[in-house]
């Protein structure tokens, strides 16, 4: 099979690479490889990584890349477009730079805000959203789901508005670090627990109280050592749910649309459901489909 | 000096005594020694740490206790009183232990919404409310700043309700642990920093979001490596102000009363202030007075 494309979702701890043929199909997919932290130590750079996780691919279509691998630390920095953004802009923004083995187009990140009082940017979750506009609706909150979440406004195709939430950074902070974590015990998964969290985290008051809340619940022995993640992941998840749709500029009336994958985008579809907004979970692949379009909109392919 | 009572404030990191005198004033103070976490690894385990710190004074007058040296980890577990609590209360409530130097009183912790969702418990930090409240005004908020700052109301002179904000802990926690944290670079304290960071915690959305905002501030170059710490304490104790001031039953009409000392005490000063609210610094000693005034009421003076 020919490639048409090369695409490279490449981000701060993961590696994704995807041949793609003319049609847009995806013929062949590397799903592991080093993220840019390691790549950055490996010999030779970014361009060795490239070389050890896809030697045998290249030379032979165009590559485009997404994901922070175009941040500062990353190889090449591009800069963040801003919103409103679509497709011909981020297929407009592509920057192009040699290589051994070609020329690689990197995409550009969006910012919100940028002269405002809270800044914000992305990396790569750009990409995921514009290949879910390409065959569907075209208004709707999207989410990303992650160590850093993202939620992402779009109207009439395009990227309006977004924000991150650092709520998967977050819990790991709490559970590796902190006072609660000492009291967490390893455990099956516990919906119950988790549901209660959820609840929690819907309501009102400090964040950073709430969450000591769940130690005193283990102190009075009203949440088991096995159940005190489930809790504090729905807490935190429940937070974010509540005060993004509260934040956002309208309630949204179609569903909620999920980017992400099994056991994280369920988490977010419930604490959906316990605000009383319908979800759905996007088919896999938004990220090859994303590269593809701007590939296309840009006469590359 | 002849001693009336011996005070001890035994936190978890933190250990403070006081010699009295029949008069309730403060005659002798040690301010250093083991906290309970420290204390319970030495020779002895608390009485040994208590006869290195204090020995000189032991025998000679009847002992006081309260902090977390009353808690699960502590030297003698007592129960959590209920809301609403007075010094009558806490005097009644004192569980005595006997020790190779005599008897030690010590003060049970309180506790908030024991069956609700939201439990809340202290261990001290009602001994130094008590002390307040002997000798200034009985209705108001106070503010107990700390690795875990509490908010607690009173009424008519009794503890009717409080909360607990792990603020301090998840300022350690970014500032050590997190990817914020890796951009921080030591500077001199900077208000001006500090000043934003309590305007953005006092706005809306998810704190988890307004804290990623810190992150994109120092990509854009518009907050400097040496100002990201006092950005993020201004963030964390700007939003636990306004959530809590926004949580209370009626808006303090009163001063609101911070009982702590200096660079801390001040940042909860200027948080209130910029949310509308006047602040008062209690007087130092809150802790020996409340112990004084708790021994008195049960007689031991």
């Amino acid at each position: 099979m020919t490639a048409a494309l090369i695409g490279i979702d490449w981000g701060t701890s993961s590696f994704r690479a995807w041949r793609i043929d003319g049609a847009g199909r995806v013929i062949d997919a590397v799903t592991e490889g080093p993220g840019i932290l390691a790549a950055i130590t490996q010999p030779g750079g970014f361009e060795g990584a490239l070389t050890r996780a896809i030697g045998g691919w290249l030379g032979a279509a165009p590559i485009i890349a997404s994901g922070m691998i175009t941040s500062r630390n990353g190889w090449v920095e591009t800069p963040y477009l801003p919103l409103p953004l679509d497709l011909s802009a981020l297929a407009g923004g592509l920057v192009a730079h040699e290589t051994g083995f070609g020329r690689i187009h990197f995409v550009c990140g969006a910012i919100s805000d940028r002269d405002g009082p809270s800044p914000d940017v992305m990396r790569g979750e750009e990409t995921e959203i514009i290949g879910h506009l390409a065959d569907s609706n075209p208004d709707g909150l999207f989410i990303l789901p992650g160590t850093h979440s993202k939620w992402a406004q779009v109207r009439a195709g395009r990227l309006t508005g977004f924000r991150t939430v650092m709520t998967g950074e977050m819990f790991q902070l709490m559970r590796d670090h902190s006072i609660l974590g000492r009291l967490i015990q390893p455990g099956p998964p516990d919906p119950e627990a988790f549901g209660r969290g959820v609840a929690a985290g819907g309501q009102g008051g400090p964040l950073l109280g709430r969450i000591f809340s769940a130690r005193s619940l283990a102190l009075l022995e009203r949440l088991g050592p096995g159940q005190i993640a489930d809790y504090l992941s729905g807490l935190l998840i429940g937070d974010e749910v509540a005060q993004c749709l509260a934040d956002a500029p309208d309630a949204p009336d179609a569903p909620v649309t999920i980017i992400g994958r099994g056991d994280l985008a369920d988490r977010y579809r419930i604490a959906l459901q316990a605000q009383g907004v319908r979800a759905q979970i996007a088919p896999a692949g938004m990220a090859q489909r994303g590269l593809w379009n701007i590939a296309q909109t840009a006469g590359i392919v």
